[in-house]
């Protein structure tokens, strides 16, 4: 196995990847080394910087140094990756004089420990016919690549591509995954990215992740910002490759978790890093030009590396859906990329862990999202059924404190309410909370502020799903005055009046709780 | 001037503070140094934090060292300043065994630069009558102090208390207002800011901070974790002193702008200052426990110092809101802190600067609590009226790209449109846009995703409310399938369907444009 899952959060992990120069912990950006010109050198990037992988392009190294083993050329002592060089195709316009088997072979040749085929990207404004195109010839190569590999000991990257066209990008990772990479790589998001359309990088990367098997790490081509690796990781890309440290910096850049300023114009630096800690932005522009890039450089890097750092510690507590919100207000397109998980909610249901021990926050609406959420709703629908003999239902609003059994006016309710009678508290982030589970993680593991309109809709739509699954006789709705929740969807549901008692109170104290347990009584006897 | 303002946002601001031991920039975190138990050395505190003021507290440092000159004493060329010990009959219930005179005497002879009358601050806890005491008390010792004080060259705080009773603590900031201070404090908000109430802290802040004269500093006591910062600086707080960094690390917790972490449950720093840059949590845990504890309150100490840093640049760069908005996904409860700003919009929109030069972000509703969007919506009612001779309005929705009348569909709308007809556009952040002034900041300065529930309200709030105050004798408005806008406001304002033209469109092209013009036309000849 070349690569082990240690930890997950939502779809993202903690892996180890074996490659033969070490093993090397994702999620991992691997910085883009250009042998020709470098702002921070491959020994520093290991040594200072802590990071342990980098990448470089096969086709320059063949181009103008020739054969040679790629960890000493570089003097890198950990795990160095090759790109094919077909970026260089798609962003340069550069035509690439070398076959796709001289790069196979280059890169066995000179000892890569991750190696790329020579794939054909897919540029953002190509038609469905040249991504069609793009595929087909990529899939061709992976094939004919299978059989000129002669080393074992090298890890091989398989391309999908498709760019923004979805079924084609599917089409492409169906026919990858079907051939026996080590890795996977989303190809050519990077203009996608540029562009901060983040509702279409979750559409293209959920698509790959879909299809190719889970247990495989998946490379995101291009991702050098740390605004994006929070949102790439958590939908489960383990590897990110770019440049971006160096050329912001080039372009006078600072990167941040929340974007990108302009070294020109910046008064303070807002970050405690090596590179910043002990200096100001002033005393940096006094430095020669060549210094002044190093040192962006240096901190664009560093900056990447903590973010990713971030995440990890994020995923080891359960936190990464709390860093994306956090994130997401980096850019509004980052929020509604984390709209778009809405359309992925099965999946990644499906893929979480369950139990992270830890309580989540609800924000707004966007919370609804989180996995917890969707799979308390499904199994109240799928898997729960009332206690025993339980026909009428009381619906309370839940109370500040949880679990809520424990509240003196939930207790004061269980102590009163005749045995026939059930009940439930609604509210958000979790809809329906049958009593009797209401301390099962995570039912009371949350704090929230107020709900937002659509939240509300939210919770009058689980208490409408839930009355209309469970054979109640009898529903009795308690609506505090100023709740917002507007009721109709669950009056449809119980088809008028008959099956639904809406009692709407002002304050709920012990006096109404009083009155209402006596109508419940009656009602029971009643009947 | 003791105090100088050199950059705005919000009610946030850059100052210089000018004391007799040299000029500290604001805001500003003054760690409290413990004489008796000290993890980090007010010497490495300055040369190795480059942090330039320090708070130490009067009373114990009089208790148990006695009388000698402060900067020599702790070793700290910087600022000093000290707290009365009023904290310590609040916090440890100590009492405080010296008169107020004493503790003024005291400070003048250990030659602080910054002292505070010997107040008695309001516990969280304290009655009405509890509260309305200890202001009545603090102000007849900031009364007898004026009497005492020799020294002309120490900055004397005054102390503003009554704590969550907002009537009696604004009673109480307009009594110390009256008394000439050379800065402000906002006495106990701990047990506030512990208990993460952020919409009280806001309430708290704001009751003071429009009755304080803008032109002095605030301070807020006790504050200490980078998480409270920003939305503190943003409401005009510009100093905070805090044992936080400390306190925190001797119980094993690692401070970060999100919250806090237990340091024995980390796996990774999130976080590449100097103190966590080169090691690891695991690392950490393997030293003997005073470093463990020094470690920690190094970093904690830096993780409030990069915090200021980031919030100065976000003031320079006219960020904060941006950065509050951020922030606000730390906890729920900063998210709700943020809901209560809506109470203070005109205070905030009249002392926040006008032109910032920079787009704003639209993420939810809460965005429109910004003094920008409330501006806009001032001027088009109060100052603003249509051209001469319009007497018929287009709403029209507002077209993606910016500034409007640059689009396609505008440019199309104005070329045939009857010369009495008046162009308006509608839509989020700032409601109505009337076509002549859209390229006027920040009208086309931001960058938006889809407006939530609250929002599609407020864009009906907001063209209703300009429809009812400019005097058009007709109003055609179309409105696009699946808007989600529900006009009936509008139709309530326009009194029936007699001056209202509603007119829905599955798309707006050019044929749509046309068929609306030739109405327009139409209409416009007939009358």
């Amino acid at each position: 196995m070349a690569f082990e899952v240690k930890e997950k959060d939502l779809l993202g992990r903690i892996g180890l990847l074996h490659t033969k120069s070490g093993v090397i912990e994702t999620p991992h950006m691997l910085p883009v080394v250009n042998p020709r010109r470098q702002p921070v050198s491959p020994k520093a990037i290991y040594e200072d910087f802590g990071c342990k992988a980098i990448i470089t392009n096969a086709y320059l190294v063949r181009k103008y140094f020739g054969e040679s083993e790629v960890h000493q050329f570089l003097g890198f002592p950990g795990v160095v990756a090759t790109d094919s060089g077909a970026y260089q195709t798609l962003h340069y316009g550069e035509a690439v004089d070398a076959s796709s088997a001289d790069i196979v072979r280059f890169q066995e040749a000179i000892g890569t420990d991750i190696g790329v085929i020579l794939d054909i990207p897919t540029s953002s404004e190509a038609s469905r016919e040249e991504a069609e195109e793009t595929v087909r010839e990529t899939i061709s190569r992976a094939d004919e690549f299978f059989d000129l590999r002669r080393r074992e000991d090298i890890l091989w990257v398989g391309p999908i591509q498709g760019g923004v066209h979805l079924d084609i990008l599917e089409r492409s990772a169906k026919e990858m995954a079907r051939r026996d990479f080590a890795l996977y790589a989303i190809g050519s998001p990077t203009t996608v990215m540029e562009a901060y359309d983040f509702p279409r990088l979750v559409d293209m990367i959920m698509t790959v992740k879909r299809v190719v098997p889970v247990g495989k790490p998946i490379h995101l081509f291009g991702a050098g910002h740390p605004m994006v690796f929070p949102l790439a990781v958590a939908l489960g890309c383990d590897l990110f490759d770019s440049a971006s440290y160096a050329l912001f910096a080039r372009a006078g850049r600072y990167l941040t978790e929340f974007g990108t300023l302009r070294f020109e114009d910046m008064s303070y630096f807002p970050c405690s890093c090596a590179s910043c800690a002990r200096t100001s932005p002033e005393e940096v522009r006094s430095l020669p030009p060549a210094r002044r890039e190093s040192f962006l450089a240096s901190h664009n890097l560093r900056s990447c590396l903590q973010e990713i750092a971030r995440i990890k510690e994020a995923i080891t507590e359960g936190r990464l859906w709390e860093l994306l919100e956090a994130r997401s207000r980096a850019h509004p397109q980052l929020r509604s990329g984390m709209e778009v998980l809405g359309r992925y909610g099965d999946f990644l249901e499906k893929h979480s862990p369950s139990i992270k021990g830890r309580g989540m926050f609800y924000f707004d609406h966007i919370s609804l999202l989180r996995p917890e959420v969707l799979r308390h709703r499904k199994r109240l629908t799928e898997r729960y059924g009332p206690p025993r003999g339980k026909s009428v239902l009381l619906l309370l609003p839940q109370p500040e404190q949880k679990p809520y059994h424990g509240s003196e006016l939930v207790r004061r309710a269980m102590a009163g309410i005749p045995a026939k009678a059930h009940i439930c508290l609604y509210g958000h982030p979790f809809g329906v909370t049958p009593v009797e589970i209401d301390d099962v993680y995570p039912l009371s593991q949350f704090e929230a502020c107020a709900p937002d309109a659509e939240t509300c809709e939210f919770i009058v739509e689980a208490v409408a799903e839930y009355v209309e699954k469970q054979p109640y006789r009898k529903v009795f709705l308690v609506d505090l005055a100023g709740s917002g929740l507007e009721w109709s969807r669950l009056r449809n549901v119980c088809r008028g009046r008959k099956r639904l008692e809406l009692m709407r109170c002002k304050r709920l104290g012990a006096d109404e709780i009083g009155d209402l347990l006596k109508r419940l009584r009656k009602f029971a006897k009643s009947t």
